[in-house]
């Protein structure tokens, strides 16, 4: 009997995250893959197929040499196209759900054979949307490199002079974005992330949410940090912001940070299983409307509260659920980020995001760091 | 007049080479571009939209929300597809070339309007392949970090002593794969990469090429470090391999070490300009054979050289030029690695890997490492 949608994938692990939660297979080269009542089957080139025997979480690996010999000799290329038809033969499938970023070539090229494709939307797999155990402890410890990095930048900080021109100097040099970054990539790197980009704004820089900041840092300006980490050979996440001030604190910035705090914690204070994502977004836009810090655009320029507060954090940084744009409710399970952010390229900028666990009774954090700002001579 | 074979990329620029080739944005989402006329416009949320343009390579960026709403009046939903419809219509463009990555469902979704999208096999922008003098320096610079990495493995081995079992010990403790990718990682981040994924398989784990190597590391056992990390910023990469052997070397493996330099030799002194990358692995696997050093398959084990001796470096580790699969001949301002390699499951695995610069004259070295590869007792 025929089959019907069945799974099926090409792309490169290492880059899809669909991929890599469904093969558990570190690869950075396109990988093709298919499940068959359930079985997970991939198709390898001989260089990788003792590889995907050990490493991946396959039922069966096929290589892909013999198979693009049969292809050749049944329909004349050997392409991936033909791969796939003379699988669909051998397996009876009839039809594959494919994920919407399937590459359109494959897509088109299908089109020849009797195959349905299906374009399911994202998220392909809806279960990543709620976390196993496994995965819960990886994002804890991807949260823990970030955490790290945080330390680190504190206490570079908290080593640095200032100059007459209202600069931070640390070992008597000026101290500037591209310095933490390199320092943060070596403290994560040491406990365990393979990838790490890192945010260090200050002042007016980080009024861009996603600027990742450069140049020297000066003296008593908010310095936004973020960091959200890849840990190695899991693929897993850390993302954690804090913001930080070397030096005095102006009236405008002790305010704007109190701000960030109370939206955050009222934002916690709703969190349960079952609360919408909308409703949270909502009740931090509230609380800063409410503190006067107001959110629009001048001259084509957007102030205020225009960044997501929050996001499904695990394989990608930002994944399912989007907290202010999916109407769906939260789950016991779901791991997520709260970070209220309030940016003003005309004045002070600043965010702070922690990582949660939703549970069934309300949720745990996954990260333990000060919210202690301010460091002053 | 309505323009054809206008470019359409929809990507995430830190994932996908050709989106940030084209763009040269550093962003974590995914990122509508396209061209007219040789005009580079994107299209962008408004929490990018800022940094696109003070940051992408961009002649124009457009407001994403602002054209979601227009898009939703005139076609209903607001979806990418409609924004698409709407920009073609705007713009004059009856048909888009695509890569061959383009995701299916905007593919699919796009065939309601009358745009017509072409799908361009690999490589989208071939120009890719012939590298600029920037690219160069960033390759260089990515090649230096992967030195710097090599030369801390080269450092940790030297320092070990070996117990009683064989196993090699770092300051009083089992050295294994995982403490130098760890410290690779560390060296790599602070020579400016923030990707590194590094190959260190001693022993047995060297016959598979891909392994990146885990546990324990012995005395006198061959070590393959394979180095490729990915710079900030720029997402230009390093490739490096050297093999080491902490103690003394078996007959065997002195003569595998011989036969991968002299087959990387006779490579090195055919390399130019205008010769064929399936010329070069020719001459490789018959430097191997003539050796001694058989290439097959036995019980479903591949052995010998059954791996790619060579390939494009740049935004992406492996890119075109294939050295051996692809017919074209090599040209100035190619850069490839040129990486022989002997896998046996049953007996001894190793690879060296450089860098080269194709010029119109020969070729330049993009990186100075010593082959040196005995660290005797």
């Amino acid at each position: 009997m025929f089959s019907e949608s069945e799974i099926l994938i090409y792309a490169i692990p290492e880059k899809d995250s669909d991929a890599l939660y469904y093969s558990k297979f570190w690869a950075m080269d396109a990988v093709l893959m298919f499940s068959k009542n359930k079985k997970k089957i991939a198709v390898l080139h001989p260089l990788e197929f003792g590889r995907a025997k050990e490493e991946g979480d396959f039922d069966e690996v096929l290589n892909l040499s013999i198979l693009r010999e049969k292809a050749k000799t049944k329909f004349g290329s050997g392409s991936n196209a033909e791969v796939i038809a003379l699988l669909a033969e051998k397996y009876k499938i009839s039809s594959f759900s494919v994920p919407s970023s399937f590459p359109s070539h494959l897509f088109k090229e299908l089109e020849k054979y009797k195959i349905s494709l299906k374009i399911k939307k994202a998220p392909f797999f809806s279960e990543r949307k709620i976390k196993e155990k496994k995965e819960i402890e990886l994002i804890r410890s991807g949260n823990q490199a970030s955490e790290k990095g945080l330390q680190k930048v504190k206490e570079i900080l908290q080593a640095t002079k200032v100059n007459k021109q209202g600069f931070l100097l640390f070992e008597d040099e000026v101290l500037n974005s591209e310095y933490l970054h390199r320092e943060i990539r070596k403290t994560t790197a040491h406990y365990g992330a393979s990838l790490c980009d890192p945010i260090v704004a200050g002042g007016k820089q980080g009024a861009n949410p996603h600027c990742i900041g450069s140049g020297a840092l000066r003296a008593n300006e908010l310095i936004i940090v973020d960091i959200f980490p890849r840990m190695a050979n899991s693929g897993y996440h850390g993302d954690l912001t804090r913001t930080f001030l070397r030096g005095t604190a102006s009236k405008n910035q002790i305010k704007l940070m109190k701000t960030l705090k109370k939206a955050h914690g009222r934002a916690l204070d709703n969190l349960c299983c079952g609360v919408s994502g909308k409703k949270i977004d909502k009740i931090i836009r509230d609380s800063f409307e409410e503190d006067g810090f107001l959110t629009g655009e001048k001259e084509g320029k957007h102030f205020g509260c225009f960044c997501g507060i929050g996001h499904g954090l695990g394989l990608d940084v930002h994944e399912q659920p989007f907290l202010g744009k999916d109407s769906e409710n939260l789950k016991a399970g779901m791991v997520i980020t709260i970070e209220p952010g309030l940016y003003y390229p005309e004045a002070d900028s600043a965010r702070i995001e922690d990582v949660v666990l939703i549970t069934e009774t309300g949720w745990q954090a996954l990260n333990n760091f000060s919210y202690e700002w301010q460091i002053p001579f």
